[in-house]
């Protein structure tokens, strides 16, 4: 596995983020989704678990794409403003020879006509209609499958589903889809220091933010979480915990109890458990260098740091593939990408990957990145105040200001 | 009101976008919004009713930000690696001259010490530490608000919560958050040719496409949808549902009955249940022409048209900042945008605000939006197949190939 030295006690090795994501991903084998069917009102955002097809053609009949009339085209040859041609209105279904029928946009063609003149090129004369032009056969209607021919496919498996998904889903007759079922993530939060929110303190004591955060982030996705609350800084506790979860849940994720030289008690808890235990731990990658990963009876475990904003890069660089993996998307979904310049330097290290948070505005039609800095990594106000990630790879030692950048965006942008 | 003239029958002139939106606006007087008390857990994706302040500084004592020992910096005047300072290691939380205590990121400073010294930079010696360099006063120390300072505003009221907002707001302890209360939306479709989805049709009939994707996009920005299922072409039958619908909810959207030069069903069911009624009817849009708004019992009507895409951009300009605004959000909520070169030639009429709906990939780094195009504007598989709009104004007529184009991202950039 490819590593980095570092003279830190504790890790002796780092492994670089894309091969510890590589050699998860291979000892997980994560299969295809289990599927569910889900009535269509309710699949908006869901991932569909099947290829859909089109169950008929659209348009399934010959439709009108204007407002105007159905005539035959025959009957307008040699028609102008100056010698307009003559059509009898009709309210038949089937049009004779002169005849015409009003008609609104989306409506079907009556048999026997084979062009819709608009409305603007015509004068209504009582039960008649003058129309000023020719027409070609077929001009203004959209025939059978123009749009869409049956059995064409419509909608890939492992798309995540949109307003405009479903609609076409509508259009095609399906009230329910099959989707991939929400999976289940178990949060477990590790620490002596840390209570559930609003709970009692002693001095030395903070709020839990870290559950809160991981589990809107596996949400956002679409998992379904549970909250296990705060193991203490103990291997015994923090293994109970985890065996527990693991009974009905798909995925396990903690915060905490994994640091850089200090003590391991999470992956000692989960190496306690059973093979292959703990995978990787420690990673190349800033903030979030102390991230673990492993597996427990097949199931993927993720440990991440008790620092918050190390605990969000985790999760972004190995939850967020991990949940769109089980979901069956073909890909990790991929953040909206922009690209800006940058206002002022960034420091980053040899050999890590960097992940910076940046505040990306519009100005007069460009876009500025102005790096949201703290001094230490953990505090989350670094995460509001930003809405994306510039990423610097391991051979790059900083990015200078006015360089070029290309930003993950994941919050608002705003016109300044 | 800005207008343009056209020579369409029915419609004698068509009203500009931007004029529309603020003439609706100017009459809906869209007050602050409802505001609900929601548990910290259920409020991702809400929006925040109220501006959020910091009831305690962050962090809350002074705090290590590495792994290693709490020092009097005082204590390592002179060290260096040859030289290096013994101090004697101690669990107790108060320190006396030449004592070290061992301490993690994240936790509080013992009285005493005011500068942390890393693990790399130390050799532990039985009960001593050996320190290898000397530091000033509060190295590696948090302090006390450096993050946030007690009474700070944290997140202001009109923000849309992410997980870090949620993340922050556990953080300062707030069990609960006061979110804008969500919006009760009606749907109602018309037409004698549409069906419920699944439902038996006669052969000129086809299956309602609208309901499903307006809901979902109502549902995206936050709002609460009623399925009012479908009125026939009937003014009397339109103006019952309308009157229904108006007793429980906030907003009324229709879609079908309005058009170009045809009948206008619905406007004139509005029309007919009250003051103002229809307040625009006829807009400068493309698709989306026949787009009407109102107010009823001092609440929005959107009135869309019946063809699917058309619906959809009416929604997008008129519907989607109505809500934001009931929301209590104090801009339109902006989409990504990126910019990106057109492969090809978009046309557009002049006078005429028009969405292009466009595929914009990345390759090598550069981004290409392809428009999307069909003979109609009314197939919501031109919907599926894009992720973006190039809004065209009205004092363009087309853009050309090659062009650099701004594109509204609504779906995945996918990478070629």
């Amino acid at each position: 596995m490819a590593t980095v030295l570092v003279k830190l006690k504790g890790f002796q090795k780092l492994t670089l983020t894309d091969q510890a994501i590589q050699t998860w991903f291979t000892a997980l084998k994560v299969g295809k989704p289990r599927v569910t069917q889900v009535p269509l009102q309710q699949t908006l955002n869901r991932v569909l678990a099947e290829d859909l097809f089109a169950q008929e053609s659209l348009p399934r009949f010959d439709k009108s794409a204007m407002d105007g009339y159905a005539v035959k085209s025959s009957d307008l040859m040699g028609a102008s403003q100056s010698k307009p041609a003559v059509l009898q209105l009709t309210q038949a279904n089937q049009l004779d020879s002169k005849q015409a029928k009003q008609i609104w946009t989306g409506h079907p063609i009556p048999k026997g006509a084979d062009t819709v003149v608009m409305l603007e090129n015509t004068e209504r004369r009582g039960g008649d209609v003058e129309v000023w032009n020719q027409l070609a056969p077929w001009t203004n209607i959209s025939r059978i499958g123009e749009d869409l021919k049956q059995g064409y496919l419509v909608v890939k498996a492992g798309t995540r589903l949109n307003p405009y998904h479903l609609g076409l889903a509508a259009a095609l007759g399906n009230i329910e889809l099959k989707v991939a079922e929400k999976p289940k993530i178990a949060i477990i939060a590790t620490g002596n220091e840390i209570v559930e929110v609003g709970a009692e303190r002693a001095s030395n004591q903070i709020y839990d933010s870290n559950k809160t955060m991981v589990a809107a982030m596996c949400q956002e996705l679409g998992a379904e979480t549970s909250d296990l609350g705060i193991a203490k800084d103990n291997t015994e506790e923090i293994a109970q915990q985890i065996q527990t979860a693991l009974k009905n849940h798909d995925v396990i994720i903690t915060t905490g109890g994994t640091s850089v030289g200090g003590l391991d008690l999470v992956p000692d808890a989960v190496n306690k458990l059973g093979k292959p235990g703990v995978i990787v731990h420690g990673v190349a990658l800033r903030p979030a260098m102390p991230t673990a990963v492993g597996m427990l009876e097949g199931k993927p475990v993720l440990i991440l740091s008790g620092n918050p904003v190390a605990a969000v890069i985790g999760f972004e660089v190995f939850g967020r593939p991990l949940i769109c993996k089980i979901l069956g998307m073909p890909l990790e979904e991929p953040r909206p990408i922009v690209k800006a310049e940058l206002t002022r330097r960034i420091t980053s290290a040899l050999g890590r990957k960097t992940y910076v948070r940046v505040r990306v505005t519009s100005k007069d039609g460009e876009l500025f990145a102005e790096p949201v800095s703290a001094k230490g990594s953990g505090s989350i106000s670094t995460m509001t105040q930003s809405n994306g990630y510039v990423i610097v790879p391991e051979n790059r030692e900083g990015v200078s200001e006015g360089e070029t950048v290309i930003v993950q965006i994941f919050g608002v942008v705003e016109v300044a």
